[in-house]
């Protein structure tokens, strides 16, 4: 009997026991948060640890839907199901991303293999950090083996999202040189795989070159140098080799305990995150409220500098 | 007598006596932060407010270097003394923006109404929106009636820097309108003033239409449009016309008490920031410690899910 509510317990038990029509209302609520999504949290997250996550992420004009879209192709021929979540981080609405779902759903309308879902921030990047790992946990209690997320941009919180995968493919378009200048080391800290899309652009091999000079100057603690791939995803080309890379470095991550190791590091990071949320939740609702009110008064009237003002805060909340 | 010592009292009178040649060593102790930093501000704060911030922020390769080396000239020519703050959000390493200084310090060696510093991030953005409000303090101390800040980068994080300026200048280059479409909210949150540089290049027209027609889907409830201006920094065609835009959004700030209200908005966001970074860094050091060490492993183990975790560690800590 298919799940008809939208109550977080049925909705939960439902797709632990294989009912994929429910998974779209299961992650809306996820996506609310609040005690809907904790809910689903309690329930789904002793059964996780299933999917493995590859992020893809990189500029707008990049490719990464085509990328993404031919690596469902692959994933298929091979019969592996596969569900993708498409994070924009710097949209406030999500109209264009849903409308992109629409079209691409379309293709795989008949196929339950196949499950794409689009997430915008609603102005509140600090909740799509937390809310990514939440709804990855959904896809995989859903019983998806493959989860791609799709990022657009290269900023500090995009690569942040990425980063919550097990392997993070920088998806990067020829020409593209200064941007990653600009965001060097926040690349080199979350990929694990380049590549290098729309390569019959002649400027591919420039872009090449710089990215392997950069990681001339870097070190591999974990063993592993992440590749460089050259695609050209309107036609397929190099996308076979794409995913090979993501699977060789799958294979790197579960020998010698290293896919734990990062998980644990993950969770734990993901634990810190919430708690600093929740805690800082607070502090600005005491804040706002009329205990403080003289206090911002005499930081505003600059009688007390913030630091200060922020330590008689501390002291008062002990 | 010039002072010779790192001692943030010391630093601190010297530069709000007028010793700008105290000015580079003070910034350091901020830029340091930790109880120098805490010093400065304490003796600084109440002095603050008289130089007005511009933030100029926008996409690698926009110029914006050029731009604010023309803005310095400009000011200079009116008998104005100007500081700029170059800031690297993306950068770990100073060695660049250190050398760019170097470069740029020589035109106005010899000119005391100029100064010019460069601040990268050690890794660490939250820090780095801190930091930055405070270093501009300290170029307010000393008499610095016009500070720049310079920011590499139209990301979530490049754009809340520049935020903390009076007036936000945000420089585009012709063909950036896909990095535009990509973080629309983020851009128009922040800009009081466009400026299309490199105007000489065809497309310029194309990107102001692109920023008129997104301009044209938004209300200004301050009753401040952000004008478009074009120049072409290299050769200083429009410069002038960019900095009547600063100083007429400046006038408009002045009236109806806009600029004390923007200022107020500010100081209390800051303080709810250090305050939530103060609590999220004992939150950490808590986590790590022996005493939550069995609910980490409950976690990593997945036998307690993170937002459960979280209410467990506050319920203690109550």
């Amino acid at each position: 009997m298919a799940v008809r509510s939208r109550d977080p317990v049925a909705l939960s038990e439902a797709v632990l026991a294989g009912d994929r029509g429910a998974l779209p209302r299961l992650l809306s609520v996820v996506e609310g948060g609040g005690e809907g999504a904790r809910e689903v949290g309690r329930r789904v997250y002793a059964h996780g640890g299933r999917a493995y996550a590859v992020g893809l992420t990189g500029p707008p004009g990049a490719g990464k839907s085509t990328l993404t879209d031919r690596l469902i192709g692959l994933l298929r021929a091979t019969g592996e199901d596969v569900a993708v979540l498409a994070v924009d981080p710097s949209s406030p609405y999500s109209g264009g991303a849903l409308l992109g779902d629409r079209v691409r759903m379309m293709d795989h309308a008949n196929d339950p293999g196949v499950f794409v879902r689009s997430m915008a921030t609603r102005g509140h990047l600090g909740g799509l950090a937390l809310a990514v790992p939440e709804m990855l946990r959904a896809l995989d209690a859903a019983g998806f083996p493959n989860v791609l997320v799709e990022t657009v941009g290269v900023g500090q919180s995009e690569v942040e999202i990425a980063g919550s995968a097990d392997t993070t493919v920088v998806v990067l378009p020829p020409g593209s040189g200064d941007g990653v200048q600009a965001n060097k080391a926040g690349l080199l800290e979350v990929a694990d795989v380049f590549v290098i899309n729309k390569a019959d652009d002649p400027r591919a091999a420039q872009l090449h070159r710089d990215l392997e000079m950069m990681m001339d100057l870097s070190t591999w603690p974990d063993g592993w140098r992440p590749p460089v791939v050259r695609t050209v995803a309107v036609s397929g080309e190099g996308v076979a080799d794409a995913w090979d890379a993501v699977s060789l470095h799958r294979r790197h991550l579960e020998s010698d305990g290293l896919l734990d190791r990062r998980r644990d590091r993950r969770a734990v990071a993901e634990l810190q995150r919430i708690l600093a949320a929740r805690i800082e939740q607070s502090a600005r609702a005491q804040l706002a409220g009329p205990r403080f009110a003289g206090l911002v008064e005499d930081v505003t009237s600059r009688r007390l500098d913030p630091w200060t003002a922020a330590d008689e805060v501390l002291r008062a909340a002990r």
